[in-house]
């Protein structure tokens, strides 16, 4: 059996000494009591997680999602209260606008919170958020849509789902084959099917409202010929209650590597009436709100998935006794030492622990852009802060699930033979987070997104300004003496082979940049953790030198030493791979493979 | 459905043209007519996996193996007649001696064989081979054990066993507390439990013989008061046929991540019937004649499982078609182009093809080794193959199985959301190699025998010679002008990287030297699979030089390129990796974990 703790101590150590968000008091919403609201609300959301999220966790991977042969879906043992009482705690829309009937939360406190959620049990979490899809209805819907759904959404009385991907249209939405037809009342007639609708049909609230992309009569070829449709499961009467079945239904509910508590499924759109959101043929565009949106939440699953897996086996790697450890003074009077004195486990923990927490960092300052985005009055600032958001989403969406991944593989090693068993608990981290991979586009998908289209925004002045705001962060750590001179001069280095890249790849032919975008998005995103790394540590020196001294603060430098003693070696190999000959990768005739 | 075609034209190509086996008519048993042999051996050996095996390996996967009331094993469906037909074939003892009951084969070409059968069922593959439980009882067992014993499991009418991790001596087996009772008729009463004994139990053979490390009375503590005892499932009567139940039984069968028609069994010991096999109190090195034979098993489950994932991957990337591709010439006429015209794609195929046949050919290098070292009739040549064996054995088990595994999660990608689907058989490729990575010690345990044991073996000259070896080769084919000079210099940075890092961790001090021994491992088994490319690439330039042209050559050239042009890369860093700062890995207190 696991265990989980949700980290609020930690949370609470980037909210306030890395991020400072109580010094934006400037922004609607950060009120005075921002911290003190941070620190309750977290430590709430983290003790239900711990105590009713977490104990399900196990049998959602265990029986999974059954349909019955009426089509519905029943979800795990637990979840239907479960999310009854998640709803009620008003979690679902924390950072839903309070006028929207949300809990008006900042965007990086209520991603805070959600973590928890993702470490305790992912399969719950996927039904957890409708954010998204309130947001589309927001900026696209109609007053009378805005007005029927928004409410129920955002108190997660109802839950979103997306229509998306075809059988046949999946990183290539150009080819998707779903068609809307207009009726004379002004709705559409919604025929075709959709695959991987994740919550697409379950158990948890009376409706479900599909969000689904289709082609009207007539429309252009490719993805500018997509339109949005709102398809709710249940047709609402005058008074605005589900009362009439829609003709959308789940054919049926996938068998996953993980996450089997969530119901994914397989979609019938059979005359489904739809309500047309926002513009003819300018679907795509209202559907990345919300796909922007998931990035950012697979991104949380890296995350949040890491944390448990460390804390996991950070506790068996106390725990277990074998053989002597070759640490200098560490042998023990027992027969054996715990394996945690031993150099290799401590390198696999560190590697994990070093991650979890750098990326927490890093997916709250990304959030914390979005917050900046949306709610700064200075219009130069909330324009920079979109477009540093714009850049980072495919950074971290490309490379916090991928390296979470390798986060958990690490962690069931520690466990040995026994980490290959079930019962452990730890091999479902792996097979739970990989599904992070494959959702809203697999890393090459964001590699492409990287390379093709953000650091070309405003001719790369973007990324330059992110490069930039890095390195003065660096000078600012090394004028005021709070980072050792090593660690300093590995950020450094890692910087360099970040500029260096862009350069590159700015500059390389199309398919060259394709066969080395993913090393270039690695190479980022782990400057990108160092950076957070740097800001930690200068955080934990200004608290030293105010007096403090804490395992806390000791474990925050040891692992900063050791995230950025490895960064340069990670991004130089980044950096060459990525400038590899390509030669043999694109001349081979597709007969040879 | 997965696909599969056994790789007989390449595991030929190895044969011939990269260990030219037909070139050592010396040893007994490689004839005239080996290659003719070796060729429909591994015909026929294809055939019946791609026919037989391969057809049950999903299922073995879903339906997994179940314990009934009385404790008795069933098999996935089919498995019990697709065993019957496997030991019809003699397919299990294809290496055992033909004096002993078996197929007399070369090991080179019995684990070339094997490596399908790891390709097509790796559940029932767990099975399928007693070699190393008979090459215990012909080294160390007695004239009657041997008379009652090997027939049967060379035949593979009973299957063996191994009886060694306990619960709380596992990576340790110091801890090992099962006992044996010497008793008035020269038996032992063997008592304990052992747990993850891999077919403790099962229906498809009438006998299990297990192999079960023990303490005898007044035993030293430690290994060195261990003992081994051959505790058959069944005692047998006077004409050696199985007849009384012995006290050994299945108390649980394991639920696993993948390998889940392996029968992983928690065995109970209850006054069992044991016979000591060797000397009292030398059981551990009776039991590494298994052990280090069960190595090579695992290198051989990363060949099989790498080989089929790599098939499937590329049969997809044909079949699929989503998006344009950026490189010249290849956009088509249809709406989308196949995946395979992605570079990244092109990129994971030729990552995870790269490194299955280098492995394929590393395997049998180093099984040939072993054929060596048992039958050159120059001591001082067996000598010298035995020395090499010994030291390749941890970097084959310590690489083969992490890098296949990383090599399904690439072929797992290639198949986007697709591939987190259980229907579509490639995350069963990912959970069932990971198994590899466990059995027979952990990735640590694999650098620690490197390190601490193998590379010091006759004061380092094992390894040094190892390295000359390479280096040779290297020079023979800058000599010949066989490969090009941009492969060459990037095998020759590689070495030197190996040297170096040879050096380093052979002074360092035993706490920094198992901090970096895993990094170490990793490159000294990327250089090995380079040195592999290095020879691959040799023999296709012979050929193209007698005259030969081929895509199966063109393929060879360019899978060769692009391993050794990213060899240098990936080397450096583990070079950089094992020598990092390792005062952050050792000094941080266990409370801050």
């Amino acid at each position: 059996m696991t265990i989980y703790t949700a980290p609020v101590a930690d949370t609470m150590f980037v909210l306030r000494h890395v991020l400072r968000i109580h010094e934006r008091k400037d922004l609607p919403g950060f009120d005075e009591d921002l911290l003190d609201v941070s620190a309750s609300a977290l430590a709430m959301v983290g003790e239900f997680c711990a105590d009713v999220l977490q104990p399900l966790n196990a049998v959602a991977d265990l029986d999974g999602c059954a349909q019955a042969a009426d089509g519905t879906v029943v979800t795990p043992p637990g979840f239907v209260d479960a999310y009854r009482r998640f709803a009620q705690g008003g979690w679902g829309g924390l950072a839903i606008p309070a006028d929207q009937g949300g809990g008006g939360m900042p965007l990086v406190l209520a991603q805070a919170c959600h973590e928890y959620v993702w470490s305790a049990n992912p399969s719950f979490a996927m039904y957890a958020s409708n954010l998204g899809h309130v947001r589309i209805l927001m900026k696209h819907g109609t007053e009378e849509q805005q007005r029927a759904y928004i409410p129920q959404l955002a108190s997660g009385e109802w839950t979103g789902a997306m229509g998306l991907t075809e059988p046949a249209a999946g990183s290539d939405l150009s080819l998707v084959r779903t068609v809307a037809t207009p009726r004379e009342d002004g709705t559409y007639a919604v025929n075709g099917g959709k695959i991987f609708t994740s919550g697409g049909e379950h158990d948890l609230t009376d409706n479900i409202i599909h969000f689904v992309l289709a082609r009207l009569p007539g429309a252009p070829e490719g993805t500018r010929g997509l339109s949005m449709f709102l398809v709710p499961k249940m047709l609402l009467d005058d008074q605005g209650r589900p009362a009439v079945r829609n003709g959308v239904a789940a054919s049926r509910v996938e068998h996953k590597m993980g996450l089997r508590g969530s119901a994914t499924c397989q979609m019938n759109y059979d005359d489904a009436t739809g309500f047309l959101v926002g513009e003819p043929h300018r679907g795509l565009a209202a559907m990345f709100v919300l796909m922007n949106e998931l990035r950012i939440t697979a991104s949380t699953v890296g995350v949040g998935v890491a944390e448990v897996a460390y804390q996991n086996a950070a506790a068996y790697a106390k725990e277990r006794h074998q053989g002597r450890s070759p640490i200098a003074g560490r042998n023990g009077d027992g027969a054996a030492d715990p394996i945690l004195e031993q150099p290799d486990v401590r390198r696999l923990l560190l590697t994990v622990g070093s991650f979890a927490e750098a990326a927490r960092a890093l997916l709250l300052w990304t959030s914390l852009q979005s917050d900046i985005a949306a709610r700064s009055d200075d219009p130069d600032e909330r324009h920079a802060a979109g477009r540093r958001l714009a850049l980072f989403t495919p950074v971290v969406k490309g490379t916090l699930p991928d390296f979470s991944f390798e986060s958990t593989v690490y962690a069931q090693l520690i466990f040995g033979g026994h980490g290959y068993m079930t019962e452990t608990g730890v091999d479902q981290f792996i097979r739970d987070v990989r599904m992070a991979a494959f959702g809203e586009g697999v890393t090459a998908i964001q590699a492409d997104d990287l390379v093709r289209r953000k650091i070309g925004i405003d001719s790369g002045r973007v990324v330059e300004q992110a490069l930039a705001d890095i390195e003065d962060d660096v000078q600012a750590a090394e004028s005021t003496g709070q980072v050792d001179s090593a660690s300093l001069m590995a950020m450094r280095t890692g910087l360099g082979h970040l500029r260096e890249a862009t350069e590159w790849i700015s500059a390389a032919d199309p398919a060259a940049a394709a066969a080395g975008g993913v090393h270039y998005l690695y190479l980022f995103g782990r400057v990108a953790l160092g950076w957070m790394w740097l800001r930690e540590a200068a955080a934990a020196a200004r608290l030293r030198a105010a007096g403090e001294q804490s395992p806390a603060l000791e474990r925050k430098d040891a692992l900063a030493r050791f995230y950025l003693s490895r960064l340069p070696i990670e991004t130089a190999r980044h950096l060459d791979l990525m400038r590899a000959e390509s030669e043999s990768v694109l001349s081979l005739p597709a007969a040879a493979f």
